[in-house]
C-alpha cells in the first residue's frame, strides 16, 4: 500500500502538503453541513479551521478497497469532549483526493464543534 | 475477500442472520451516543429499530486493512432527510464483530434520527 498523502499531511500539520493531496476539483463534505464545499481553497480553509480545533488527534485504523476509497478512523478531542471520526476519501490514480467526507461521533460532541466552527467561520449556527 | 456477514445480513434485513455476525460480547457504539452498548441482544435491539427508521438503504463501498478492521460507506434516508454514514467494524479471526462503530453525517439529520430513537426507545430526548 502506498503512503496515503492525505493522512501524511494531515499527522505532519502541514497545509503546504495537504495542497499537493487535494485535487483542485476536490469535494469536500462536511459532518454538520449537507452540501458539499468545491474546490481546493474551500477544503483547505475548512481544514485549516479543523485542525486549530482538534486536539490529541491520532489515526487508529485505515481501511481500503484498492479501487481508490480509503477510510481513516480517528480519534481526537474538542474542548473537553472526545470525538471520534472518520475521514472517508475517494483517491484519483495518483493518489489525489477526489472527494472527502467527514463523519463524527458522538452527537453532542458534534453539536458542539459545529458551535465552534460557525462561531470561526463567522456565519450564524 | 471473504464476504462480510455483517453486511450481509444487513442487506437481506435479515435479524437471524445478524444474530450470527455478531459476538456475543459485541460493543455497539452509536452514532448519538457517547457510551457503548454492550453485549449481542442490546445491539440487535437497536439495530432492529435503525432498521425500521432507515429507508432506500444501500452500501457504496467496504473498505478493509485486512487486520479485522472494515469500513462500509452508505446512503439511506430518515424520513425527507438524507443521510449518509459510516459502519467500522472490529472483526473477531472468524469474521464476527467485536466492535461496531456508526456514523452519520450531516448533523440536521442526525439530529432528527436521534430524535426518532429516542421515541422508540421510550426515553426523554
Amino acid at each position: 500500500v502506498p503512503p496515503n498523502r492525505f493522512r501524511q499531511a494531515v499527522e505532519a500539520h502541514n497545509l503546504d502538503l495537504m495542497r499537493d493531496a487535494l485535487r483542485e476539483d476536490v469535494v469536500f463534505r462536511s459532518p454538520v453541513v449537507f452540501g458539499p464545499y468545491e474546490g481546493r481553497d474551500a477544503a483547505l480553509h475548512l481544514l485549516g479551521i479543523v485542525a486549530e480545533l482538534f486536539e490529541d488527534f491520532r489515526y487508529l485504523d485505515e481501511t481500503t478497497d484498492g479501487a481508490g476509497n480509503v477510510s481513516l478512523h480517528f480519534v481526537t478531542r474538542v474542548g473537553e469532549r472526545e470525538i471520534e471520526g472518520i475521514d472517508h476519501l475517494a483517491l484519483d490514480d495518483e493518489g489525489r483526493v477526489r472527494e472527502l467526507t467527514v463523519f463524527l461521533r458522538p452527537l453532542r460532541a458534534v453539536t458542539e464543534f459545529a458551535q465552534l466552527m460557525a462561531e470561526r467561520l463567522g456565519v450564524a449556527s
